[in-house]
């Protein structure tokens, strides 16, 4: 065949070795061996290997209508849905984002359909999209489907902090010779590095997308929040970096994504959002006006059990109260797994870098080969560059010091 | 605001009064007036109003294991799911596919979404798809959504039967014109028409794919069969025009699009599959290529607890048995609604078109108002250029006489 079938947008997609097919290698091999320590997938496991699913949500799912269970969704999906999304994601500032902003709430499938379709609808096709040097590499996937590229700049200043003048330099530039500023931000407990910025951070950011914006250029903030219920503060704290979105520009956008696989371990189910804020209503009218058509032109709705499933928990106080029972120990299992792998590191002399909640923690490599030396010990981790990234959401404390130890011998 | 916040490519979506819009309008009348007829959205009701579930879905549903309903779902399916999913789609040709072709199977966020992501890879940009002039008004979403247009030829000869001239003239015409022919057929039981093309229509539309595929360009056929298996044929001849697939040249690719929706009334889990079938390697090679990649850089995976379900009941005898007599009451429902409105419209001497099967019987009309003369007597269809749409999925037997009267005053 000489023909070409595909469209030439289309040439050069292929799906590399990407993260779920790594895990479901790890899978396999621990059927075949028993020492096997899978760190790959970013699901919460419980410490004997099954999935933490929450019971509220099990109970609140087989209670579901018929109607509820079955029909397709509203493409909207329904307003106790996506108002109950605000109120959980921007708890006490809930108020001051509908006092001194427009929004819009557009239920996708999982957070990664929340930025495939930004990353398409918010860019000219060849334009480039900001963020941090290390980043989830399905980031990548939904870029070139997208028909966008990836531009980094380095995420950590000499104090193994974020590095704002890096982001202010890059996103200055990248708004001069496009004409456009979209930058996606990972934060609180990024994925990979486990990295928190701090409010301080925040205002240091939103600074530098006013400034872009004051050039006459459109400024898209995707500010990814997947992890931010596994942040290791409380949810006042989690939350307060949002207190900064207040000095955002008039014209600024902000498409925060929240997704309900890992606030509700609904993985299976591919529920998600993006909310989208900006205190200009024509910008939020185009934000809607675009998303909706994405969702019904993608694939027509969101899941109506996962999305009914969410909504009934967010509006019943008796539920709402026992999902946040269940968070606490989900946040538990992490925390004291968390707390093992620092203190096996420090014993081993293992440098790492900067945790502070969320499923995954990141060790600095200079070994380009630390994936197959890993695989030929049995152990399973995610390589990007010059980092691993372990997945401490499945990976039971009694793995722990033999993992710390192999990942020491290959560093 | 004077910048352009979204992309240009996205300058023009804006999604016009929408099918599940205007059910939802609907839905929102029926409950202020007694009144109301709904024959908008296609979902299969029982008489009462409630929504046609499969006990046996319900039942395999409950049973599903923790990782069966909360994990990620591999991007690419469960191979039960898949070749589950092709042994129910050909029944008796499935060997045949297995023997004579290469094939591939990509789950996929509903029908919706094998439709869209198809559109998407196998066009260059600005490129048409050729479909008949009675459409499914989404797929004019999903080609936008893709940037690709829609051209037209009509449906229907002089005999009210498929315009097999038509449609060559026009696949000719376009490819010869864009060098390419991806060509939209939805049969049997055509949303909207109710029209199935007998395997004469198909051997007649598969050597025209041959012979556009002979003048040396790329041809993919979008073989949409959302609604098999609510033709009013048993499954083997409902079936019986993929037997004429046999004869399609090497390079030709056929996507069957499988929706997990109509078949098991799973609307608002998003559960579908393209199925890719050429006897050329490389041409299957393609498009698991691009079709992974659309999956993981859209939406990630698909619905694990959907999938999983479909997936027991396909490979459990008991389970797809109990199934069956279910689907048949499913069927036997629609058998009534449909043999009293063409009664009646007999009756009444009101023309429709050819109906075998599916969730929609369609009226021709000259009136360009109909909708909103509809609407003011409380009834509510899909107006579509020339036709409307009357959903019988979701009609009750004893609205049909009024309704056949109201449709007979305005048409």
């Amino acid at each position: 065949m000489s023909k070409r079938i595909v469209g030439s947008h289309a040439e050069y997609k292929r799906l590399e070795s990407n993260i779920l097919q790594i895990s479901q290698e790890a899978k396999a091999q621990k059927k075949v061996y028993d020492d096997v320590i899978d760190a790959t997938v970013g699901m919460l496991h419980h410490e004997n290997g099954d999935v933490f699913k929450y019971q509220v949500v099990d109970d609140v799912l087989k209670m579901l209508s018929d109607e509820e269970t079955y029909n397709y969704a509203p493409v909207r999906g329904k307003k106790t849905f996506t108002e109950g999304v605000l109120n959980w994601v921007f708890d006490k500032n809930a108020d001051m984002i509908r006092n001194d902003f427009k929004y819009s709430i557009i239920p996708t499938t999982g957070g990664s359909g929340a930025i495939s379709n930004t990353f398409f609808n918010f860019n000219d096709f060849g334009q480039k999209i900001l963020l941090p040097n290390y980043y989830w590499s399905p980031y990548k996937n939904f870029a070139l489907e997208a028909n966008v590229e990836l531009e980094t700049y380095p995420m950590y200043d000499e104090n193994s902090r974020f590095n704002i003048k890096a982001f202010r330099e890059a996103a200055l530039k990248l708004a001069k010779e496009q004409g456009r500023l979209s930058t996606l931000i990972n934060d609180p407990a990024n994925n990979p590095t486990g990295l928190c910025m701090d409010k301080e951070d925040w205002i240091e950011v939103i600074k530098v997308l006013n400034e872009v914006d004051e050039l006459g250029y459109p400024v898209i903030l995707i500010h990814d929040i997947a992890y931010i219920d596994f942040q290791m503060k409380d949810t006042q704290f989690s939350r307060e970096i949002f207190e900064t979105y207040k000095n955002l520009n008039n014209d600024v956008l902000a498409v925060v994504v929240f997704s309900g696989s890992k606030s509700f371990s609904m993985y299976g189910f591919r529920v998600g959002a993006q909310i989208g804020i900006s205190k200009s209503q024509e910008v939020i009218d185009n934000f809607t006006r675009v998303g909706d058509y994405s969702v019904r032109g993608r694939f027509s709705s969101v899941s109506q059990p996962g999305m009914n499933v969410i909504d009934h928990i967010f509006n019943n106080k008796e539920y709402l109260d026992k999902y946040k029972t269940e968070l606490e120990i989900g946040r538990k299992l992490l925390k004291d797994r968390a707390a093992l792998f620092l203190k096996e590191a420090e014993a081993h002399k293992l440098d790492i870098l900067p945790y502070c909640g969320g499923f995954f923690i990141s060790v600095p490599t200079k070994n380009k080969n630390i994936f197959e030396d890993l695989k030929k010990d049995r152990v399973f981790v995610i390589a990007m560059q010059d980092i691993i990234r372990i997945a401490i959401s499945s990976l039971p404390i009694s793995d722990i010091p033999e993992l710390v130890k192999k990942i020491k011998k290959h560093i």
